[in-house]
């Protein structure tokens, strides 16, 4: 069965691997399962045919056969129970990497959120420079306690998984911060991560679609 | 094999129901499967017992035999593939019940706790009033779009699943605000998770840790 997600048609970062669809192709390569990628506009995002994919009018999405979802990290986990390589097969371990996905993106992903809402919608407020630190501060505590559990291992829990894809893919929302460069630990863990073949070939797919579209411009 | 989760020595919301091992219990209350809990103070949280078990610490924390979680999404998702009744049995269902468990940790949570976050650490600052508005908007548009979804249907997804118990626990979050209430369907879904029978057991058993307590100090 052909697995289609979608993507953004004009990419906001420029196909620096930001926006989400990043973290579903990443899984895809890593499991070895080739996809389509249906490209949307913003304008698209918002009408009834991709509402009924993803209430909120947002990418990536999934379908395959009967099975259509949304929200990357439901897609992740689907992929990973469904084709090897992303979830260990003993009991607890298959249940800590998926704890570790839950983790990068309800414990470390939300104040991130919070200061992507900052430099986004905040920044010519009055109040932005004296927030920002402690906006920045929350984040800085979480990232501590995660150099401090994951140590010198390569990875959160064992061997690579998806936890750890999820991980390294909320983090890399730190890329223009320096925040991550704060904690050398971090900082290897995600160039780690974006070492994989997987990571190479997911980012130069989703760059692809920014620069192949320039051409068209050109 | 024994289930055993830890929650708040020390209720810091007097036992309403906001402690993340409320989501645990009402999962566990739903599946029928009884468990033991171990009380935890703030200091005993830091502690290297504690920190071993929830890297953060924080509660609620999952043992059972030589399984041992943290992160209460991850634990009810462990809980409903363990034991029947929170997850439907056809691929398409359960996919997107836990897509729904993933948009309230990831899509509807975050700005909430970014209203927490601003309750709690910037009340006081000379930009809180001008501020809060923007922080209330951006929960505004998630639930317009949410309430938009459910419509007029009893459950996000057909029957009510881990998806429904972790929205309702996320919505839960906004009873001390107004804007649960502007959602009329959104204020009668959460009213329908709460009238659960199982969702009664859990907050009556989280509520007698403040009472019992309290009546040691009478």
């Amino acid at each position: 069965m052909t697995i289609t997600i979608t993507a953004f048609k004009d990419s906001p970062d420029k196909g620096r691997g930001q926006a989400r669809d990043m973290r579903v192709r990443w899984a895809l390569e890593e499991v070895g399962q080739p996809y389509d990628v249906r490209l949307v506009s913003f304008a698209e995002m918002k009408e009834p045919a991709h509402l009924s994919l993803q209430p909120f009018g947002q990418i990536p999405t999934y379908e395959e056969g009967e099975v259509d979802l949304f929200e990357s990290g439901a897609i992740v986990l689907h992929i990973a129970e469904r084709y090897a390589g992303l979830l260990p097969k003993v009991p607890r371990g298959r249940a800590r990497a998926i704890a570790w996905m839950f983790t990068a993106l309800n414990t470390v992903e939300p104040p991130i959120l919070e200061l992507e809402n900052a430099m986004f919608f905040e920044r010519d407020k009055s109040w932005h420079p004296q927030r920002l630190p402690m906006v920045e501060d929350r984040i800085r505590r979480r990232l501590m306690t995660l150099s401090e559990r994951l140590g010198d291992a390569d990875w959160l829990d064992g061997a690579f998984s998806a936890g750890d894809l999820v991980m390294v893919g909320v983090l890399r929302r730190l890329k223009g911060s320096s925040l991550l460069a704060e904690q050398p630990r971090l900082f290897a863990y995600v160039a780690r991560g974006e070492a994989r073949p997987a990571f190479e070939r997911a980012f130069a797919a989703q760059l692809a679609v920014f620069t192949g579209k320039q051409s068209v411009f050109e």
